[in-house]
């Protein structure tokens, strides 16, 4: 879908989480609304009832609408007519709520976009992945690296051959924000994020290393067959990692390795992957999104930007551009990416078409591999490095 | 005003220009829009009436309030209930045309966003000055290279002294897309960019020189005293600029210089500036626009990345971040955030205070400026690259 | 001791390998005689008599000490009355010989400079150190990346608390050759490189991989406990590993990570370090050898850069600067660290001091421990990656 | 000539400066021998008859070659044999003594290595001139920059025609030391660059700007026709300028711009130059001296790194390398580059073949011509930046 196509109408967001003082709500909305094809109509901004409808005034979100619970918003919207009903429901919660808000929404037949990890347990991503095929709703899971345009360039250019026989992949992700001063407040809003019991059986791993994880397999295309782990806890306040490295075994013989942390002084948001093919390589950092280095011995290193329009990119590139070469286009930009992709197949389901599945976007099924990659790691994690299989059958 | 503050109500806008083809106007939309406080309800998108209208429903504007001219719109928006009519304008047109759509709104009481430069002579560029002043109407400019928070944060650390005495400015603007291979689509589209009629007596110095003086201007706080400037056209199509460089001199002794290009190939949105102070230097890159860099001799030099919250960066740059440190901002968070500044006034109006002029946003008398600074380079430059002054009162 | 400092005598050098088409044997020359402190004497240039006289001229070498083999250098030194003897030998031949060369010179009292890695078997590994315990002779392992200023700079900090405690060791060493179309000749140079009877048991891990784990230990001050390595050959012409990667656990809780690779295109010389410290974070790339960066959470990046004389590096990185900041050094200059400080010690030596062991370069401990890393390294990806221990002990 | 071609015999160096805390003296010592090409026999190492013994040993001078001022040393090499007599004389003065001293070998037939500027005067400069023509010697001015392999390479595209026409060139000479805190050693050694008396009409300009001006002419080939030049005094200490920039025109149309100084904090030696063409554009920074950026609208950057051999490289780039690529080369080879060429030349002509002045290194032509652009851009500074002409004979 061209970014700027005609619309018939703007689709109609619903907003789970997201309340004052949170980060990722925020994004989503700018994200979902940054091409004028989405509005927020509906949310139920926080689990305090009375903190949910004070921060709606902030997102323009109507009295009416600004519910106290999540419940209760898909209560009301229920009771609506069709044409004023939420088109999908936004959910940006801690790690622990994801799997009954997004299953009672998809089973009221109401698309869902939703954070990583899918779920905390295999057992209900499976359950949640039964329920999307059900009952056909979009299902968007917001690995929202992938929507970057030179992420899509790499992924291309792999497909194309350009890079040959895909042998050796690594990725990091690095942070240091846990062991940065913080206010009370910050504290608070980040307890959840090291608590074993909201944010899942893994920490750093759960929550960035499966990005690094799904961005691996979304640019390669590779098979992951099996993977030894070493999570660790350095920083008081745990049980959980925040730090851990990983070696992965790919099905065609490929080695990867990936290693996440959370207490990497001054690092930001440090993700970075390089691949190496028998015929090419590439490498790509996402705190310099605008740019993708590619190697080939014996020539000058080949330095792509992102450019709309520009004819040396793949359509999948430079189609999910808005902004000439030059003019920096970020975060925000990449998670809209991932937003315009699946807004194609809802506007399709709501026509009565078929969603092939093509789309662009990350769904249920990379929520499955994720939890399922997360168990894993911690599996072999706590048997000092184990290979543990990544094969979908294993999760069994 | 912080980012993400209540908001009792959207603002209403209004967009001239931006139709079918256009990049800028959309950029406009997008920038208001982007956290929340404005929302696009009409528009004249083009200067022809059949192309204007059928853009409107790319941007989700509703039929009546899509016109066929400015003009319309004008008239159109005067007779609606003042809870409906549009808060501001948006003129999003080639240059020649600024004045007198910016003018009419202005007349009509409506607050008005302009891109630059403001008018094609400083007769015009006076004029509306006075309009401006006598209406009390909150007029932006939009040298948006102003709002990114690293640029607000250089000027703030020149404010408060931490460069000591500002002695030398080095700035440059560097683009190659003049000499690109176009499209007939994209040649049309930029024809007016090349035409004296519709560009102005200045092409690359007028379109993108302009933005680095400003930029300069905004971050030292240094009044220019004269200009030696040296234009040329190498590209056929001519007789406009596409290459230019001048040298500065400050009031306070300082020594400037600044180059702009069209023609460089692979150049893509090159402005950069750095500045020597007697106690330390800055430098600062569009293209990285996350990152500042600040020397002092005997010590390692330190890296400043954008980052909400920081507490190393100052108040004006760290609470205009809409991201965590490492999630990168570009362009349009930048774009946004002079609108951001402007809705502050707007709102302040609308509610009969008084607007003092301090937001930080660029004004009239930015515009008044920028095209007294275009006249005398061309000045100059006709004369071999002889001394002008660029005092306001030499404007006479 | 001072780079410049005046000199009693020049030192004169033997050298073995270096001749027609070799690289490493110029590069020793140069760095040894870069300061004017030693002078080139003696060859036994290649293990071809013909080649090894034949290379001679373009050394300088006088034809009477341009010998056909180390044996006959070593007897026809032997011969020479003590002030024209050479001072050392510089054994620069592919690994294999190593150890039959080193310990001869070694018995015969002479100083010896020997590339990595030191032996191809831990037996010869130490009884080289026993040789050269008993003998006295200064002993260097040219892991020339130590001698870079700003290694020592990063040691410095770590040493001095910076860091606090360390936690993290990411090293990489990536390199493409192996796969870059190559000359007749250039194939057979670097023949022994894939050859396991010539290379060792290991072949990227032995030649590169252990120039990491070298840098990790020469930087961190941390000892190794324990690793998990996966090793694998991709490029035709096995069966020597072009590719791995290892985990590694130290003593003090630390978790590390080193890759290597050959066979990664475009990549030239890629060694790079980070450190993550519970107070700060270092970051260093050999092929940008001229600054090191720091970070800590909340403050500015602090970018260090190499300069002669710079009150903010240690004293161990500033006296070991030839050139004014800004003049970039390289390679060479860190090559010639090595021999710089073996120097002090061979004169020492010379005058009947006691060596003590504490300058600034690698000796025969480090080759035992490169040698005892190879060969569990290879174990443990035999074995699938079980771990096995680092500590010396553990060799027996 | 092969960097490693085989030598019938090494030349021998004489030495003028360089004594006790020198800088540039060393580096012509370390730059002439690098290969085994040169061996330093006699020097004059200082003005003072003391200092200049005194500084002998660290330069392994014998003590009877030590002399005590530079007409001693021209007198007793005179009287040696033919075959024990210097070949060349390296003068590393402050700039005031170049003339007479060059004059004075040049005028005993010996070859010559001379600092920039040439001379004090354009007088002296052409009478030098005039001296070489007459005299046969080789004359070498250290412009050292135009040693690197990139630049050659940058050279090199250009005359093959790669970039089109030359359009527009922006160079920049940063530097901060006038205004780092120095001991009392140091300021005494660089009291001479800023006395008028002793460093000549200029002090920014003539010191580094005037590397810039010749790596321009070198790398672009093309004419000067004229400069409009500001020169400035900001720090205490004048009146020589530390701060100065330029416009120039060329003969072909196309503009330049020149900036230089000495007071921009942190900057170390800052020295880049970008080449805009009508087909493509170049960039290159000597701080980063490993890589040359070239640029085509529409296509990928181009990212050419110095690499030994490697066939994307011009014989004059890849044969003036001696590490392989990613083994980082930087000041001290690109010096020794200049003294490798020359060498061609002085053996040549010790064989009685004509020196046909093809070689690539900067000769007293190059002295001449950057001699007459510091008189022309002072000219031009004191009218205030009047235009002065750059071709040759504006001298007279």
């Amino acid at each position: 879908m061209a970014l700027n196509a005609p619309l018939h109408r703007q689709l109609r967001m619903g907003l789970v989480g997201g309340g004052q003082g949170a980060f990722i709500g925020r994004v989503h909305v700018m994200a979902a609304t940054l091409d004028g094809r989405a509005t927020l109509v509906a949310g139920a901004l926080s689990s305090d009832p009375v903190r949910a409808r004070e921060s709606a005034p902030a997102y323009s979100i109507a009295p009416e609408r600004a519910h106290g619970s999540w419940q209760e918003m898909l209560d009301a919207e229920a009771r609506l007519p069709e044409g004023e009903r939420i088109d999908f429901v936004t959910i940006a919660t801690p790690n622990d709520t994801h799997f009954e808000i997004a299953r009672a929404f998809a089973e009221a037949g109401c698309n869902v976009v939703c954070d990583k990890p899918l779920t905390r347990t295999l057992e209900q991503a499976e359950e949640l992945a039964g329920v999307v095929a059900r009952t056909g709703i979009v299902f968007v899971l917001t690995h929202n690296y992938t929507g970057y345009p030179l992420v899509r360039q790499a992924r291309d250019m792999i497909r194309a051959g350009d890079l040959g026989e895909i042998q050796a992949v690594r990725a990091c992700y690095l942070q240091g924000w846990l062991r940065r001063q913080r206010t009370p407040e910050q504290q608070r809003r980040a307890a959840w994020k090291i608590d074993p019991n909201r944010a899942g059986i893994s920490g750093c791993f759960g929550d960035i290393g499966i990005h690094a994880y799904n961005l691996d397999r979304f640019i390669t295309g590779l098979a992951a067959a099996e993977i030894s782990c070493i999570l660790h806890n350095f920083e008081p306040g745990g049980p959980l990692d925040d730090y851990g490295t990983a070696i992965l075994r790919y099905d065609n013989g490929a080695l990867g390795t990936l290693t996440a942390s959370r207490i990497s002084h001054g690092r930001e948001n440090d993700l970075w992957i390089e691949i190496d093919g028998s015929r090419a390589s590439l490498e790509w950092h996402q705190e310099e999104p605008n740019r993708l280095l590619a190697r080939v011995n014996g020539q000058p290193q080949r330095l792509y930007t992102r450019a709309a329009g520009a004819e040396y990119l793949t359509p999948a590139a430079r189609t999910f551009c808005r902004l000439p070469a030059g003019h920096p286009e970020g975060f925000l930009e990449a998670f809209a990416n991932i937003y315009t992709a699946a807004f194609a197949d809802m506007i399709a389901r709501g026509q009565g078409e078929r969603v092939d599945g093509h789309s662009l976007y990350p769904t249920v099924a990379d929520g499955v591999d994720g939890v399922h990659f997360i168990m894993q790691c911690v599996a072999s994690s706590r048997e000092g490095g184990s290979w543990k299989s990544l094969h979908a059958q294993a999760a069994k």
